[in-house]
């Protein structure tokens, strides 16, 4: 079983407006913003403002909405950096690699013989995001 | 750019039954199945009935739909080995690891201390894979 949300986590304290965020995107149902230990150039993360641990005990009707905002973000990044592909990924629990206990889909836009950094554990230069971002937002 | 859907894909194939593949799932929109080269025990895949590339070209109903086959099956996958985690994934392109050009959805149930196997391109043994099936439908 999955254990219960934790409503202090760090993206609900982004939620709340506690934390700030790069953020690109936002609606009724989720918001997106970028991720501050890139993998790759314009690694974005998409969430539900609604409360779930994860995939696993997600209303399924946020979810079928959430995957939506998923794929604008996917495109939006896709072009913003002119990838060749996207990579879309979403982990249930640590030993799946979740580190944050609120459900959220990982955007990466891919490149021909650029293989993805490890999540370094390190943040990214902010001023940086912000660019990232604004070019998302330009294709958005 | 996304390129154009390719209907002679192997899971066009699946779909179409010209293909066996061991099922998992079926309803008006979606179907489910064990992926023949497992990255762990209970490695399967979710793909539409509907045509698309990828989640880049996807009826945006179509993929609202298709997420909430995805959790049915991850949480099914867990419990039906007891996994400590699941990952899901979905490729975009080449670049990003996609190697069959029909939208799919990879669930892969994940425990603490067993790395994922690469995709190493042999097939795994289809009785084992039919009774990882079983497993999995029983906890559907």
């Amino acid at each position: 079983m999955t254990a219960a949300y934790e409503p202090d986590n760090i993206f609900a304290k982004i939620l709340k407006g506690e934390i700030p965020a790069v953020k690109l995107y936002e609606d009724d149902d989720a918001i997106a913003f970028m991720d501050v230990m890139p993998q790759a150039p314009g690694h974005l993360l998409v969430i539900p403002k609604a409360p779930s641990r994860n995939l696993l005990d997600a209303d399924p009707e946020v979810l079928g909405k959430l995957i939506q905002v998923v794929q604008k973000l996917a495109l939006a990044a896709q072009e913003a950096f002119d990838a060749d592909g996207v990579y879309v990924a979403q982990f249930n629990e640590p030993a799946a690699g979740q580190t944050v206990f609120h459900l959220h889909f990982h955007v990466i836009p891919r490149n021909e013989g650029q293989p993805l950094k490890p999540h370094s554990g390190s943040m990214a230069d902010i001023d940086m995001l912000k660019a990232q971002a604004e070019k998302i937002k330009a294709a958005l």
